[in-house]
């Protein structure tokens, strides 16, 4: 429970911003695959803040250590054991923030409900939790692609009020997304996205964003009745992440405003299957894949930690002003891509998993 | 896994529409509780189909018969099972579609997974199987009364493109939901949303909606970090109802567009704890409930079972025209009222007593 | 937790002595397998009290009603709800012991525990709590036979100091077991367990047993390393038995006297496989099944509750002597016999389940 | 699953012999709990290989890493992860045996089971596996001293036919217990016991043996009806041991012999609380602890690596002869001792935090 995420292919994840290392467990990863630091370490890459003006300026290192699980590059089918080391374990620039709770932030429900501070505030809640997320997540890619030739590519699509126009999503690449740090594939709306977090930096504000996220080549039949819908995991999954408000699939929100006749996907033969004309669904039908792209957005709210002047109470209740100190990032969305894919590839990871006993 | 939901407070759901009964054991309910049909009842009925012009026409009487765990009134501590018989229990008038997956049914995802088919179609995608989900429910909604304060009040807040105004989340309660069949405290929203509903049902189409939820007077503590944050758990569980497309806590999407220093919520003194001004969080900070009301909404599509005709293919990939036959529901969200109650209910009872194990 | 066995081939049980009923919900079963009411009474039949000398002589029909799950005799792959109606209801006979807590038994430790007494003392500590054990085993055990060939039989193999000969692991047989009503298949042994079951009736005193198991034609490869061992995942099912008080496998205590160059089993070439040529490893090794007979037993207590006056206190701490009233089991191993397969089907259907991941 | 274990304390162990390191996660251990390295380390070292002519002579530093969830000395409520790095990552010596699985050990059914060959052969099954399950058990026991004063005390009760005489359960210390080298203490069995270990090496040979555990000041209420009783849940833990074949709590299958009058323990008055004469059930009523101490034995076979020339086949079916290279430990026992106690402790500190949902 809690720090751990999957029933088959699972993880357990440890670690906080000032203590040696961050990482992760995997249990469940088939043996006989191969496996190297390095296709772990390219997806730690692109969530590692960089060092371009839309990330934060520390320069964070985050190599991976296989500790366990894999010999001569191939994996045992045993537990396999990932670390990080934390770079800089001394707490710093936290001093009067741990007084004043920062408004919207982890820092006063981790006091209530441990009874105890840890350096940076909100303990494991501090985003580098997500480095073992995204570690394991690379690895239940690997056997996603390796296995089924499932592609897993999200993106930003939207910055504040600028929105990225509707991408391809039979298409769109990694390498597209990456073609610019804010990670948008539609460079026009990059741009006014780029514009929007440097104002919000300028402003000693941050930003809040939302990501979307394909999958495709799923089999038709992944996904479990009542609460292990595929799109429940998924929703698990990204609600789970550090500033997210909102999750949905397919036609969404929007689709909550639809006729049925209109909303409805209606059934073609494609090859040697059924396939549908439209895809409101986004590639789940009653919890379960029907072999379309499975499609859906996540929404991130702006940071908490921003260097504007806040009106706020300490923990005491008494009135007081607080302004961050140090280098805050202004949005998290561009960063967030990796992190959206690695866990949208465990939920697929464990529910591939689990489709094989019915097999 | 996949029928069960909860880690403490447990359930583990049975039943689909053509079968004996459908029905729920609830394990870990505390001891020395009191506990009666009556008390379970009461949410069943909010469920059931009723014969309004609304919703189906099918009479379901739906009664709940307490199979174990309590005597003389009080619970024992031991698992709970609850039975709801099925009235008819003989597959009818789904003849023509055994041929023909519904558009955006789980008649063909089902079919693929499970290599069988259910008489009615998708099986525990059913609408029935969530009985057994509002029976629990209404167990943990009585323990979090009595044991928290804790109150939980859903309703209507669109049909179609008619939203509804925004109401006061502190004091929403369910007789004003109840006041007009849709379930929407705005009247005069209400009205349009019915007229929606009657619309769609004229045209043998059928309409999406959105409901709302809040839980009032949480502590603050509840909620686990990293993949059991109270949203993540919430999100799980919405998105496992049937038709359910999107969900949102606080600010959601909408905050995916707002600044930091707009967004975040400052803290003021509230008797003797710490409160916050604005509440974009939705009483959530960090995975963990601050004290302020929690608050929600899910999305739900327009139901795939329309009368209208729709060009689509059979399992063999013929094209044909569907109608299906029969009455069906043209709109899903009056009945899910009290499903969203029932979920958060089994959310935040888990959430309860994993809590307890802190102190 | 606690009312629920197994990960994938998973029960929930529920139901104590005077509830409308006892059951479970078995989910996992695998689809299209035929299942009927008559598949699982057999073995619900042989776990009933019967008429005869060796039982208590209550009466109890128990037959089973498939509440779900199960469509024109084909499992749906839904969660397959099984009830068993309690005849009669009504707490009865146990007057004096609501006062004085049986010793050994566990009257004393559930009051403990929840603060409540139900009407027959140990509410889930019943023997009625394991009918859903033995209904879901039948399953289980459909399901082995039927998709491996596997069989699985349990036999009497001492009542008090009276052992039974040495059996034929790869002969014996549940005819053969049932032969006698104690349930031992050597007969002269059988003849003086009968005896000393009859003595100790008479005398209203109790008698301990052992109950031994094989379970052949496993694949090997089953099991998993470190916590979930297939050894293990037996111990935990045999020892959540009631009155069970020891486990062990292959060579057992036995083996811990033995040196290594005698307990080691060589391999040698059976077939198109490897085996060995003795079995002191009962199956198992490293956790994991070898292909051999996996081979275990079980030791019971003598059953505490006796006609016989015992010094004890009551719950207030004063001196008292109980005697209880009624007819009770003088000794439970004959009727232990179809609960131990069942617990074993279970935790092999699990790990079946388990190990299709890994193809 | 597999390599987790526990449900609100919960741990998951990672590595085998020839990876950088061994280690493990422990997730729900509470917070403001004052924890070092040395607290761990001190079981790590009686766990560990020592120089002496009892176990293997190699040397394994064995120094446990924190890394997680430990913040100026106290414990953050977050997970702990720790460390403890391999010293020899070369496989070595296990040349001939790579063609030629060991009798009785688990190399043949990994080979099955994962298409793969670690180093060392068993993989998981290793030795070293237990180090992530003592680092974890140290932490449990900490937990369970200061917060309820529980002692957990194992010691080696018998080596082949040698048996110590009977300990005092409510005197028996760790002191006593490595008071000699082969951890019984009973001194002048222990002598037998020594000289029957070096008997066993001289011979190229091995030698099984029994550990006993009491565990003291268990409050009454603790384990769960059903799956989770106490002894169920310790029967597991034993069970999931390397080389483990056998576990009995209280009277054990001695009381299978026993009538119920001589086997029930009668109720008296213990100062505040009801206790008991005898202790026949070994703590436990009905799977829920009463007051009285907890105690349970676990039976090991000999070590099925040996010296000896044995007569076997290869994997292919050759006949051929194995004698295992190298020193190998001789007699598990003694080593067992703490990896014994560090599985109960781990049972008992999830049943604390499983019990305060009671309260």
């Amino acid at each position: 429970m809690s720090s751990s995420f999957g029933s088959l292919f699972k993880i357990s994840t440890f670690g906080e911003s000032h203590c040696p290392g961050v990482g992760v467990v995997v249990d469940g990863v088939p043996p006989r695959m191969s496996l190297s630091a390095a296709d772990i370490q390219q997806q730690l890459d692109r969530r590692r803040p960089g060092g371009n003006r839309l990330g934060t300026e520390r320069d964070e290192a985050d190599q991976v250590q296989i500790l366990s699980g894999v010999e001569n590059g191939l994996t045992l089918g045993s537990p396999i054991g990932l670390l990080v080391k934390n770079k800089d374990q001394r707490p710093a620039d936290y001093g009067s923030m741990s007084q004043i709770p920062r408004p919207s932030h982890a820092d006063y429900t981790y006091r209530v409900k441990y009874g105890i501070h840890a350096s940076s505030g909100g303990g494991r809640s501090s985003a580098r939790e997500t480095i073992g997320r995204v570690a394991a997540g690379a690895i239940a890619e690997k056997f996603l692609l390796e296995k089924y030739g499932i592609e897993i590519v999200a993106w930003v699509s939207s910055v504040g009020a600028h929105d990225a126009a509707q991408v391809d999503l039979d298409k769109i690449s990694r390498e597209q997304v990456d073609a610019n740090e804010v990670r948008c594939p539609d460079s026009a709306a990059a741009q006014k996205m780029t514009a929007e977090i440097v104002a919000a930096r300028s402003d000693k504000d941050s930003v809040g964003g939302v990501v979307s996220c394909v999958c495709r080549n799923l089999p038709a039949g992944w996904g479990e009745p009542a609460f292990d819908r595929l799109e429940a995991r998924l929703a698990q999954a990204m609600l789970s992440l550090p500033a997210s408000k909102g999750f949905e699939i397919g036609s969404g929100f929007a689709g909550a405003r639809m006729r049925g006749a209109a909303h409805n996907d209606p059934f073609v033969q494609k090859g040697d299957r059924l396939g549908t004309l439209s895809n409101y669904s986004g590639g789940v039908q009653g919890g379960i894949s029907n072999g379309e792209p499975v499609y859906f957005r996540v929404a991130f709210k702006p940071p908490a930690t921003i260097g504007q002047e806040q009106q706020t109470v300490d923990y005491q209740g008494n009135a007081t002003v607080l302004a961050a100190k140090g280098r805050h990032d202004p949005c998290v969305v561009p960063r967030a891509v990796p992190i959206v894919e690695s866990m949208a590839a465990l939920v697929l990871a464990d529910l591939a998993l689990i489709q094989k006993m019915r097999s």
